[in-house]
């Protein structure tokens, strides 16, 4: 094992603001700056560049845009190699700048897509390649998708400056015989690019499912503390770096952090195994119904959810 | 996918009871029977058979002894296909009484047993075995053992009247491959006997081995209720049941039984992710010190419990 192999990315902030609109306070994305910078993780993902007129300020917390601004001045002071990457969906940008990767704290833009959004990533791509900043491109939902509707997607990513091409079971649908057939198709039709993984924990298949995109090709890993992520959350970075243990990681700086502010947020924001979740996982579905359903008097009525659910999602 | 080939085993009050000290009431035991009969499940675990000279019943619930009167009262009415089993630990027989399996409600007695009791097992087993009873022997703490260990255990095993043998991985060490390993190497000197797989959840690999172990062959699965068992707990039965969907299990009642008893029960008892437990699998330790220190105000220290482990374990 080869630590040059291997890139883990912390998407704790940007996938965790899902669930308390971005609103996680400046000491907290602090701490998790400096604990993943001791860790020598190499990407901390703090949130969506949005458009401020699709997504007014008064609605979300400031990672919901990262402002150059703001990640400056929350990193300000600290000793660290780590680098930042933020998120655009390709199917919302507006007005958003991006100012020179020279003149930004990040250092990585992320486009998340849909196969039908394509063309859409590949701008904001291209964008992002000529500012300077690394690139990926995430193709979301892919749980939906055969082989044929992604191979002409490959294909124009293939041609593009992307970097990274990311696998992303957003709907947290996939096992991990279908994480393989897919890692090893886009190893196929994405020569010379690095494919990235990142799961959702719904079948509890998340971190197997990384291990399965590593043992078949993958190099770039998404994780989250204690895997902090909307509904059944992400795969947990603690078991990607105990399973990397050989790689120069240190897993004392992310427990650390764990404990003082992961702990304390979990009794307000809810994250992890939901019975609910796992219903949307098992149909292939996004997990819409359960989100609202876990706002109500129902929530823990799921043979009532299930019985209900073609219902919701058809 | 052919039911024929898949068996599935609830081993829920038998392994939940490793949390309550074996106290679950009747109610709820009588209603995971109903709940798994409905559910086309083929085996419920109520418990152990415990000596009452080593382990005294004014210290345990019912479960830890299971007598069969216990057991009659407790499924009397229940239209059932449901075969019942109870646990036996190979180096803690004593007096306790096995009546002949067709005077019991019980249909399969399981023996725990480490490599180095293997003799004792198989005098439990002998004896289970001429008083009509299935036999499995379960294999525990497997992750400490190597295939020079384990090959002659398998072998006596083979030459007993033994109906099938299960991969324990008490620790919740074992990641997929080498539960692929264990497997095949349980097929190979094995010959005519059926594998089963239980699995721990420590490293959030409960579910992937157990299917792992399908895919490699294996027949008996062990789940609980939300994977309900010490410390992070057992596969999830209602993950299992969402896999094997077209061989003719039913999720619904399962469900229904969770949200009814689970889901208050979890505001008693502590199962699921724990990361003592985590650190305790990735370290390949018995969860002893992260039981410890669940039951202390360090219990969310997780820095420095990793930190003094060593001599915890040493």
């Amino acid at each position: 094992m080869n630590k040059d192999k291997i890139t883990v990315l912390d998407c704790s902030i940007r996938d965790g603001g899902l669930i308390n609109d971005h609103r996680f306070s400046d000491e907290l994305v602090r701490a998790v700056y400096k604990s993943l910078s001791k860790s020598k993780i190499e990407y901390m993902e703090m949130g969506y560049r949005s458009s401020k007129e699709m997504c007014p300020p008064s609605e979300y917390g400031a990672w919901k845009y990262c402002d150059d601004e703001k990640a400056r001045e929350v990193i300000d002071g600290i000793e660290s190699d780590l680098k930042l990457s933020f998120m655009v969906d390709a199917h919302r940008i507006k007005e958003q700048q991006f100012f020179p990767a020279d003149k930004s704290p990040f250092d990585m833009i992320r486009t998340a897509t849909y196969v039908k959004d394509i063309d859409l990533a590949l701008n904001m791509v291209n964008k992002a390649h000529s500012l300077g900043y690394e690139t990926t491109a995430n193709i979301m939902a892919i749980s939906k998708e055969t082989d044929s509707t992604l191979i002409p997607c490959l294909k124009k990513l293939a041609a593009s400056p992307v970097g990274t091409v990311y696998i992303v079971d957003s709907f947290g649908a996939l096992y991990d015989h279908q994480v393989k057939h897919l890692t090893l198709l886009f190893k196929k039709h994405l020569p010379g690019k690095n494919i990235g993984i990142h799961c959702h924990n719904n079948l509890q298949m998340a971190f197997c499912n990384t291990l399965t995109g590593f043992r078949n090709g993958a190099a770039f890993f998404d994780g989250s503390l204690t895997g902090i992520g909307r509904g059944c959350g992400n795969c947990c970075l603690e078991l990607l770096l105990g399973y990397f243990k050989n790689s120069g990681y240190d897993l004392m700086p992310v427990l650390k952090v764990i404990e003082d502010y992961f702990v304390p947020l979990q009794k307000e924001m809810e994250w992890g195994y939901i019975i609910p979740y796992m219903i949307t996982g098992l149909l292939n579905e996004h997990p819409r119904p359960a989100i609202a359903v876990r706002k109500t008097k129902e929530k823990d009525h799921y043979s009532r959810f299930l019985a209900n659910i073609p219902e919701k999602t058809g």
